[in-house]
């Protein structure tokens, strides 16, 4: 089975903020809006940065889930999508010259 | 072809750091230590609340790719794997029933 | 004579905001405008808890010394007075007990 | 009567962290240490980024009186007087000319 990605969290947070099930914390996020997500996001990347000061590697995987979660929460609520930012991942690796020699002819 | 996904990216910035290379901004963050990555963490991330406020979506992507990419550092320096941090989020979703429900005998 | 207070620098930044000195770091801070502001103010209390978290006491003072001027630019270019957040903060106290307290007629 | 300063604030915090009272939010951060007092303080400055960028006055003196309020917090964790930050402040104006032309002989 493939491992669980990014992508597979975005299709999850997507339906249940469609779900609009008020027993969803994700669904709620969607509905406090914007600031509210974004606020959240930088906390977490606050205790994530704690978290990897104190060499607590527990903490920083828990910090690191919470992290990812609410910024997919913002990429959800700003209706951008999370290939969106993968292109610009790949296009950047490629600009400095890593991607360029892989698709190198042999 | 499958789509670039934060695993390459893992495997870059592993490749790079390894590589000792003085040009190489991953190298020279790696040499640099925790305390500066996780920095250039909490500062991509006020950035990336600061465009998701203003909701201006191309910084928001431009600014989610620092944040993505300097927070694989910071679990590059403190030997964290990307897979542990999938598997929290994976488990997270299994407790609130998406995983539990998929899992069921047919 | 009194030691330097916070009231002393905001009234500092307010006349170099109004110069419009190009040599003024305050001053370009200030034409630059508030997301520039808030970005530095954020990243400045990135570093002050990185600081502490690490108990550099050195550190803990300077990167402090940054989140204070950064925070006043952002009040200034907010046009809010610092005496507004200190009254709240005192209305605060006061509500705690502490302030009601010590102005009880003897 | 004069008015309130951050230095009456910062005698208040180090009288209640003294007290040890359970009933004191003040005591009980004290208690609690470090990490969660900065984690607190990077909190405060989320909140104080989204407001500045919001453009919401009432927001930023409230996120200012919590981000200043658990500041000083810190600092009194780390048992840094109040005292340094500020000649560290007046020094650094010194260093730019304003208090250097300040203190010429008339």
């Amino acid at each position: 089975m493939a491992e669980f990605s990014l992508s597979d969290l975005e299709t999850i947070i997507r339906e249940r903020a469609a779900s609009g099930d008020a027993d969803s914390w994700t669904a709620r996020l969607f509905a406090r809006g914007m600031p509210k997500a974004a606020q959240k996001l930088g906390e977490e990347a606050v205790e994530t940065v704690i978290a990897a000061i104190q060499g607590d590697r527990a903490a920083l995987v828990s910090e690191s889930a919470d992290l990812l979660y609410h910024w997919l929460v913002v990429l959800g609520i700003a209706n951008v999508p999370l290939a969106d930012v993968l292109r610009e991942l790949e296009s950047r690796q490629g600009r400095s010259g890593i991607a360029e020699k892989a698709s190198r002819p042999g």
